[in-house]
């Protein structure tokens, strides 16, 4: 039941996005449909992505999950980089980051720990995420601090070798994650969360890229309507990049998080919003700068002080709070208070 | 014996403080004699607070203890206020929180350290304070860092916000570690330390209202000699607000504290020193930005970099050493090093 | 055998950069030379210490090597000081502490973890090494703060000030770690770590009064050619003294801890990292600080932004993966990664 209604929004967002495209509606309409859109074929993507996942395997399905569980976000930001608008796309890297960090792991938190007195998970598996945190924080770091020496030239230079040293880092860090190392990190609230697969093999790849080209398509449609609706509400970039699109982007993901976490699989929804953090910033990040490259008009890694001050101070309370293993409700209520006040500093700049 | 020469302290230097003020003795004698009145009127205060607690009942006492345990520091803050001396406030502010974190905290380590080779305290405490501390310093690095994009009015607003936002956090705090999570949190160092109440509950309530006019009077003669006092031998606002005032306001804690320690009960003394500087952090701060703005000329929550960096430091080490829930001498002079560092700093200033 | 090769390069080397250095051969060969040379004569001294240590007695002993084991490079730092290189000695200091926090602990942590799934140490140790980290990034990151708001003479006041106050911490930190509360710290792994000594104990003393003598001759040379080499090369004074200069003068001990940490004994390779890190920062940068100020051009504690980067992301980063008492080859991946990237920014920049 729940399933068939999923899918009539799907269909429905979608014709209507669609058709508020071609016969050049409002862009505010526009906009607000292809929100929904998005919201939507992220979640059919993010399905399906599982789907091909399973067939392909344990190990292949992990690298898939960790390579394509962020692609909804990548096909928006590639948008977004086509059209030059730089930006807001390091403003929607932000924004995914300090969303999974804080409000995603804040309601699950919170929601989790109203439900149940203290949940605990795996502690050296949040260990080993604060570090790579702060890989990603110290990566993203270092550019904006050189870059005030570099010539543009440099600038450039320095974001495409920083670009392969992440992307690097991040496979290596998945060979250490899920082979290597793969029984210390496993977590038992997240085994037991099997997933119920219906499609057969075929279904699921050719949903799989359905889902990629309807992401694809509303991405452009939504892209061409951000400058007339960030001019016409007096937002910034920065603000409709790092809350409006970020938190479209993850909405999905979001839901997700929070029912796991009212199941008391508490790790498992550490993990989604952790783990989706470090994809988006350690190999989501890098590949749109090469991407950039590639397209002609590469696209520093250099963030702005106030992004930058986002995600280290997102990164240093989620560490804070996850690194004992251990949450409740108060420690959600920590991290969307952190969240809230970042919302009204970007909204205010 | 010990209360009397107390109590005959606290009389003679009321009464030679009113006395110094309403001749108008030179400014140097007024400003000594009022410093050495208000640490006892403060003393008393404390005193009379946690008699009115143990009244209270349990519940209603901590609650009591939580958002009174510094009022001196409130009721002198407030005159300057008043007075418009919105820097030295924020510096009185800054030299609380370090105080406590730094010269607090560092004296009951060492002390308590030098008498037993290792105290042991509450670990899972410890953790909660880290991540409230850590909120904190973000709270205040926040306003700061988008303060230079802001014009004075939204400054102003986004100061306020952040005001109400903390205060609510603290409310919650209140509610998570007194209410649903007291058992967790409570630490048997400190239960032992029952408190000798002597005075009826009518007594006590009648003293607490008379400590707090006399800190409130004092408060005002001290504030009115500040100006002479700090230009007369060459101190900056920042130097006489962080570190003379504030020691003043924390004196009579910081002896409970090392007193405390050296009895062993080093849980007691932590909470002291950090609880008091996330009461100030939390909850006076904010209750000033909010006197001030409803007093029409509002106070913003932008402190220095310097202060932020004083405060930023101290949380850090502080966290750094408090965290594994086990103290030595050693780990008192770390803190105690980056005070006198601190210090000096502020001094040359 | 291998001894015998050892001494054989020695000498030769030493003997060829004095040919070169008086004939005045062309810098880039001086300095090749030089290099090579110094390098095996810390190598070289770094026994003699170690041998003259063990005829010392355990106390005196350890004391001999936590102040003489960064000899070589404080003999160095003392030629580039009395030629006033002063930015090229903070350069070294920096390069000295991330090389130790970055590459000998990552490349320590990488092998060892290649050939053991995962090493464990003192927990204990590891927490009282990063507060100290975090006192020496403390000591560092305020002058830099202050020193804005400062006149020189302020600066190199407080810079003495400030020196005197860490070599007094590091002095109660080997009181504290040897004496007072050594059997805490003791960690299993070094204990077994038995010296072969081969050396009669006047030998020894002669040895390092030798090695000494000689190391203060190459650091001579070495130094005069450095102009000429950073010109030649298009390098910067950063550079050549955070990266060349770092690695030359830690490479006995670089190659000494990889060692111990493929024989499973990452505890005492950890110790030499940190140890080593904590030396530099908190002995030989402020006793530079004292001999340049009794030389009578005092070299301040100011150091730039881009190297008090380094070092707080190397300390972080450091604590981070060290702090729960176990390693694999992926957390050394981690360390070295952070070490290309600021090596690629420090050699842009």
């Amino acid at each position: 039941m729940k399933q068939k209604l999923f899918y009539a929004i799907l269909i429905a967002s979608f014709a209507l996005s669609a058709i508020a495209h071609y016969s050049g509606m409002s862009g505010t309409l526009q906009f607000v449909l292809c929100c929904i859109a998005v919201i939507f074929a992220a979640g059919f993507m993010g399905k399906a992505t599982e789907s091909v996942a399973h067939y392909a395997g344990q190990r292949m399905g992990g690298f898939l999950n960790a390579t394509f569980g962020n692609a909804a976000e990548l096909i928006i930001a590639i948008f977004l980089v086509k059209d030059g608008l730089h930006d807001m796309v390091k403003a929607s890297i932000t924004g995914s980051i300090i969303g999974n960090m804080l409000l995603v792991l804040g309601l699950s938190v919170l929601f989790g720990g109203l439900k149940f007195k203290v949940q605990n998970f795996n502690v050296r598996l949040a260990g080993y995420n604060a570090s790579m945190m702060l890989l990603a924080v110290v990566a993203l770091f270092i550019p904006a601090l050189f870059a005030r020496s570099f010539t543009t030239h440099e600038t450039n230079t320095f974001s495409v070798l920083v670009a392969v040293i992440l992307i690097v880092a991040y496979a290596l860090w998945l060979l250490f994650s899920m082979i290597t190392h793969k029984d210390e990190l496993s977590d038992t609230s997240t085994e037991e969360d099997a997933h119920h697969i219906t499609w057969s093999k075929g279904k699921s790849i050719a949903f799989l890229l359905l889902a990629t080209v309807m992401v694809a398509f509303i991405s452009e449609w939504l892209v061409g309507t951000l400058e007339e609706f960030t001019h016409k509400f007096g937002l910034t970039e920065l603000f409709v990049g790092a809350f409006l699109i970020a938190i479209i982007g993850n909405a999905a993901e979001h839901s997700a998080a929070i029912f796991l976490a009212m199941k008391n699989k508490i790790g498992a929804a550490v993990e989604i919003a952790i783990g989706s953090s470090l994809q988006i910033a350690l190999f989501v990040a890098p590949v749109l700068v090469l991407i950039s490259y590639f397209m002609g008009n590469t696209m520093d890694i250099v963030f702005t002080t106030y992004e930058l001050a986002a995600i280290g101070v997102s990164a240093v309370i989620a560490k804070s709070i996850s690194q004992d293993g251990s949450t409740n409700w108060f420690e959600g209520v920590l991290l969307l208070v952190v969240y809230v006040i970042l919302g009204i500093a970007f909204f205010l700049v």
